[in-house]
C-alpha cells in the first residue's frame, strides 16, 4: 500500500434551497465576478437571472462570458483569461457542468500567467496561483466541482489533454440536483457512463488496493446503477439525481484514487475519439469500456475480476472465476447500452478506422500509456477495433 | 432528503514515510510550537524525539505539555490555552489519540477567549477563532483528526461534554497505520468498537437517508469488521492497521453524516458511563449498542435493520424481516464481544444501577435524547438495564 496525501478543501453547498449562500460566498473573494457558462441553457431556463439576483444582494460587479464548448477549446481559455486581466476579476463563477468548470479553471490559471495558457497542457509549465473559482454545477458527470482536474482540447492541433493542479480546484461549489431535471436523456446517460468509467478506471487498477476505499468504490457503482435507470424513467426524481450528483463528486476528487498507483488508460483513449470526432466524452468512455476490460482480463488480472462481478454485479461468486469475470463484463456492457441506450460502438457513430493508428498514437504520447497495464500503440489500435 | 454542507478541509499524509513534510506544514503557521500529548508513551517509544527533530530541521521553537487525561478533563484545557496566551504559540501540535487531539481543539479555541473555556460546552458560547492545529495520530478511533469535535470532561460536576466547531478542525494530520502497531489488544478493540459505534449511530437515522451514503457506511462497517480481527491476531499487520485508521477518520468526519437529521443517542448514554466511572468510552459504547438496538427496534425501523443485517452482517434477506434484524443485532454482539474479546455487560466492568437514574436524567438534559429514536430518562434507564 503505498502512502498517499489527501486533501479536498471545496466546500459544497448541496440541495434545493442553497442558492442563498451564493452571494455571501462570492462575496469573501471580492466585488468583481466573472460568470462563464456554456451554450447559453443557463439562461433560458432563468438560473442566470436568478443568480444575478442574488450577487446583486452583494453589490457585486458582474461581468460575464457564456458560449464555451462542450469539448472547451484552448481559445476559450485564452479569452476568459484576458477578461480577468482586463476586468481586474476577483473571482470567477462557472455556471454549468464539466466543460464550463474545466474551462473556468484553466480561465483561473491563465489569468495569473504572462504566458499562453496552452502551455500549462504541453510543457512543464504549471499554475502556482489561480483566480478562486465557485461553481454552480448543472449536470453530474465530471466531477470537476470537486477536484483540480481540467480537460481543454487545441483543434488547431487535434489535441485533448487534461492538466491537474490544485490552485485551479473550486473553492466552493453548488450542488442543486433539481438542476439536473432538464438534463436531456442522452446526456444524463452519458453521464451516468462517465462517471462509471471513473470508478472503473480507479478501481482496475496495477498496484496493491486498499479494501476500505474498493468497498467505497463498489458502493458509489451501485449507487448509479441503481439511480441512472430512475432518473432515465422519471428526469425528475430528486433522490435519483441526488445521488448521481453526489457520486459523481466523489467518484473523481481524490478520494478514490488516493491509494492507486496507475493511471487510467480508458480515458486518453476516449480523448482521441472525441478530440478527432467532437463527440460526447461519456458516449465514448461507454462504447470503449467493455473492449477495454475485455482486453485487460487475463490470469493475473482475474482476481479483481471476480471482485468487481461479484459485488458490483451481484454475480454468483460459487460460478468459476473466469465465468465470472466474463459476466461482469457482460453485465456492464448491458447496463451501458440497453438500461441506458447508448450507442454500443464506434461504428454506430459513424466512425471507422481511418484514423486509429494516429489516435492511438497520440493516445500513448509516442509510447505506451501506464494504465492497468501498459499499453502500446497497437494495443490501443487493439481495443479501437474491438469497439468497431 | 435535506439539504446540507459538507466541508472537511483538513490535509491528510497517510502512511509509513510522510514524516519529512511535518516540519514544512508546521512552519506555513509560525515559529513558537506546542506539542501536546498524554501519559507519555509518545516520548518511550521515540516518536516525541523524531518529532523533535524535524521541527528544528525549520528552526522551530518548542513548547511541550504533557499529562492529557485518557478522558481529557477541562484543566488540561485550561492549562494549555494559559501557556499558548504566556508564550504566543502559533500552532499546536497534538500528538496522540482522540483524547489528546480533542483536549488540543479546545486549548487552541480557548487559547483566543478571555472567559473560561468551560463556558464552550455549557454555554452558548463559541469559537471564532483558534491557534492552527496539526496532530500526529497514534490510535485508531475517534475520527478526532479529521473533524471539528471535541469531547471534555469536568470532575467537578461529573459532566463530559462533546462541543462542535469549524474553526478547531486540524489544519493537517499525519496519519501513520505503523504508529498503531503498539495500541494494546484492548485499545484496539475498543477502538473499533468506537468506530463501529460512530458509524451506527448515523446509519440508524430518523429521516430520508441517501443510498450514497447509506452504501458508503456499510463499506466502512465491513472495513472494521474485516480487519479489527486481523489486528488483534497480528498488531503490525499494516494493510489491517491502515485500513481501520482510514475507516476511522471516515466514520465520522462529516461526509457520512451530511444528510442525516437526527443527533446520537448512544454516544450521550456512554459519555455518563465515562464521566461517573473513568471507563474506556470504546469499551462503554461496545456495552450499550446491542442494548440500545434492541431497544430501537419494532415495525416502524424494521427496514432499516433488514438492511443492516443484509448488508454489513450479510445475514440471508430470504429470512423473514424481523429475523433478519435479530440475526443482525446477535452478529453485532459477537463481535463487540466474542471476536473482539470486549466485556459484554456493566456488571463486567463493575458498574451497577447505583446512578442509572442520575446518568439517564444527565444523558437526556432533564428532557430526553432526539437520536433514532426520542429517549426519555426512562427509556436511557432501561437500556443501562437492559446492559447489566
Amino acid at each position: 500500500m503505498i502512502d498517499f496525501i489527501y486533501e479536498v478543501p471545496t466546500k459544497i453547498y448541496f440541495g434545493k434551497d442553497q442558492m442563498g449562500h451564493l452571494g455571501e460566498e462570492i462575496a469573501k473573494f471580492g466585488k468583481k465576478v466573472l460568470i462563464t457558462y456554456g451554450g447559453g441553457s443557463v439562461k433560458k431556463i432563468g438560473l442566470f437571472d436568478k443568480i444575478v439576483a442574488e450577487l446583486k444582494k452583494y453589490d457585486l460587479e458582474i461581468f460575464e462570458m457564456g458560449g464555451i464548448e462542450p469539448n472547451p477549446r484552448i481559445g476559450s481559455v485564452r479569452k476568459g483569461a484576458q477578461i480577468c486581466k482586463d476586468e481586474g476579476i476577483d473571482v470567477i463563477l462557472a455556471v454549468g457542468g464539466g466543460s464550463t468548470i474545466d474551462c473556468s479553471k484553466w480561465i483561473s490559471a491563465g489569468a495569473c500567467v504572462d504566458f499562453d495558457p496552452w502551455e500549462f497542457f504541453v510543457t512543464e509549465a504549471m499554475p502556482e496561483k489561480a483566480v478562486p473559482l465557485v461553481t454552480v454545477l448543472t449536470m453530474a458527470a465530471t466531477g470537476s466541482e470537486m477536484n483540480g482536474g481540467g480537460v481543454i482540447s487545441n483543434p488547431e492541433t487535434n489535441e485533448k489533454l487534461a492538466c491537474i493542479s490544485p490552485f485551479v480546484k473550486p473553492k466552493v461549489s453548488f450542488l442543486n440536483p433539481e438542476l439536473t431535471y432538464t438534463v436531456s436523456r442522452f446526456q444524463t446517460a452519458a453521464g451516468s457512463a462517465d462517471i462509471l468509467s471513473h470508478l472503473i478506471e480507479t478501481y482496475f487498477n496495477p498496484g496493491d488496493s486498499m479494501y476500505m476505499l474498493d468497498s467505497s468504490m463498489e458502493a458509489f457503482m451501485k449507487t448509479v446503477i441503481k439511480y441512472a435507470p430512475v432518473a432515465l424513467e422519471n428526469p425528475e426524481d430528486y433522490e435519483a439525481r441526488a445521488n448521481i450528483m453526489w457520486a459523481a463528486s466523489w467518484a473523481i476528487n481524490g478520494f478514490t484514487r488516493t491509494c492507486q498507483v496507475g493511471g487510467w488508460s480508458c480515458h486518453p483513449m476516449e480523448h482521441e475519439l472525441s478530440a478527432f470526432y467532437d463527440i460526447t466524452h461519456g458516449l465514448g468512455l461507454a462504447i470503449l469500456t467493455p473492449s477495454w476490460l475485455r482486453f485487460c482480463l487475463d490470469e493475473g488480472t482475474l482476481d479483481r475480476y471476480v471482485k468487481f462481478g461479484v459485488n458490483v454485479w451481484g454475480v454468483d461468486p460459487g460460478l468459476p472465476p473466469m465465468e465470472i469475470a466474463e459476466k461482469g463484463i457482460e453485465k456492464t456492457a448491458e447496463f451501458l447500452f440497453e438500461t441506458l441506450g447508448l450507442d454500443s460502438s464506434l461504428t454506430a457513430i459513424g466512425i471507422d478506422d481511418t484514423h486509429f493508428a494516429e489516435m492511438a498514437n497520440k493516445a500513448c504520447k509516442g509510447k505506451f500509456i501506464n494504465g492497468y497495464k501498459q499499453f502500446t500503440p497497437a494495443d490501443v489500435e487493439k481495443i479501437y477495433r474491438m469497439s468497431l
